[in-house]
């Protein structure tokens, strides 16, 4: 780390691509409907990660976030992800 | 429904309560330092969904959200959601 590092926070959500078969996500959609929610359409089920990191700005935390999800968040061959990051304060 | 039934997406964000312990997250943190990802000070693992479904407007949507949120998305014993709904077309 060097002096000026800066603490940043990740949002990251990684979601099945929309050809591949969720049936977590329609066995959730069908409990929402058992439990009286009726308007419900489709659910899709994902992760969603939190990943506090230290970089020098924020091109650089998210490029390293890019990173992180190709290589282990995310299965680029079935899921797609998307990300937000934040700058907390100086680390 | 009724003829003025908009669709709505709603993502929904679910995570562990930080006071809660968070092996996954702790795995992922190691994985990731394990691959050179040194900047990374910790990770928490939670869950994301996409839920499709009617309403008449966006209060009742976030509404109905909520319930869903409440009573099955979420443990609120241990876990904290948040969740953005966006208007998508009529129905």
């Amino acid at each position: 780390m060097t002096e000026t590092a800066v603490r940043f926070l990740a949002e990251i959500q990684v979601s099945l691509k929309p050809t591949v078969n969720d049936p977590e996500g329609t066995t959730i959609a069908g409990a929402l409907g058992n439990l009286g929610f009726d308007t419900v359409q489709s659910v899709r089920a994902g992760r969603y990660f939190q990943v506090m990191l230290e970089a020098s700005d924020a091109v650089t935390a998210e490029e390293h976030v890019k990173q992180m999800c190709e290589r282990l968040l995310a299965n680029p061959v079935i899921e797609t992800y998307s990300f937000k990051v934040t700058a907390l304060e100086p680390a």
